[in-house]
């Protein structure tokens, strides 16, 4: 049985190479490239990497699913099959890379809530990470899709860090009010689809690093 | 059947968490804590990592293995089975992470050959990613281990690139002595026991970045 993630895309989606197309209703406000519909957030953040490294602007690439291998099977004259393995929980972010000699590491998420963004989205080795990655000056941060708004944002790791740090005694979600006001909006455009090194500047810039 | 790597580990160490104790016979020179005796290169790096990641000095990962999978169970009441996979060619570094704001970038290579490093060891696509993080202003670099001399170099990527670019008209390996000459000698510790950031440090003073 093959179930769905939450998202609505198939399990065996993101391991093809062709994305299945996969229309949803057609979004209620007009910063919206059409093309871009029923594409999840990983697609999209994955094919703008891929402009970046062609034309030169940034190497970022989405580390491979961590997988426990148990058993493997070497048929003759064919390639190796593994026969049994278990998904690993990942101890770091999916996504690192360089960008004009910074170091750039984030999660993407997406959510259907309107109001909030849930902190059930992280785990705390991810976290320690990122905070980790933050003490040796890399840039961290997180793009957030708020998919019935359709509007993404590259939020920056502190915000996450401060309702991380407060969730026993606090909320366990982010504002969206905060987030919109405290992040950087990407709007899609054709190529890259979603230009999120725009906000990677706008953090830098704010950080106030070379 | 299960297939050695040749390098003399079982294929199926590397997925293990307990290393196997593995002694080989005793290193013929001095610079050696016979306590590493029998541990691969990558489960050196692995541990300096671990200890560079707990001191706060840096944080740098092995990523994870790529792999195409093909074929998930989802048992009840136990996690998903993943019952067909294979594995894909890396299109990238084995290793990456941050350093002192710097993006850290490379590759980790045994070789038995004496007088040689052979270019066998490598990929067109890791070279070129290794390219394209170096105009990222990214320190690439091989942690190269000649297993019978017990030496271990980072040897900086400008080297590598040299002889790839050229090996067409030229010769498939990169020459012990230029190797020595050129690189960065690694001498094993106590913690870490590969304090190979001494000689990223030094490769940084070189290029003269800040």
């Amino acid at each position: 049985m093959i179930k769905n993630y939450p998202n609505g895309n198939s399990f065996r989606d993101q391991f093809t190479a062709q994305p299945k197309s996969n229309f949803r209703t057609a979004p209620t406000n007009g910063n919206v490239i059409y093309g871009n519909r029923g594409m999840s957030l990983e697609q999209e953040i994955n094919l703008s990497n891929k402009y970046y490294l062609e034309t030169g602007q940034a190497v970022i690439h989405k580390k491979p699913i961590p997988i426990q291998i148990v058993n493997v099977n070497y048929p003759k004259r064919s390639a190796a099959v593994i026969k049994e393995a278990y998904f690993k929980q990942a101890s770091t972010t999916d996504y690192n890379g360089v960008y004009h000699g910074h170091y750039i590491d984030f999660e993407a998420k997406e959510t259907r809530n309107r109001s909030s963004f849930p902190l059930s989205n992280f785990h705390d080795h991810q976290i320690k990470h990122m905070k980790a990655c933050v003490q040796q000056q890399g840039i961290c941060f997180t793009i957030v899709k708020f998919v019935v708004r359709q509007e993404i944002y590259v939020m920056p790791s502190q915000i996450l860090f401060a309702y991380w740090d407060n969730q026993e005694s606090g909320r366990k979600s982010i504002p969206y009010e905060q987030i919109k006001r405290e992040s950087y909006l990407i709007n899609y455009q054709i190529s890259p689809r979603l230009p999120y090194l725009q906000g990677v500047d706008q953090l830098i810039k704010k950080i106030n690093l070379p």
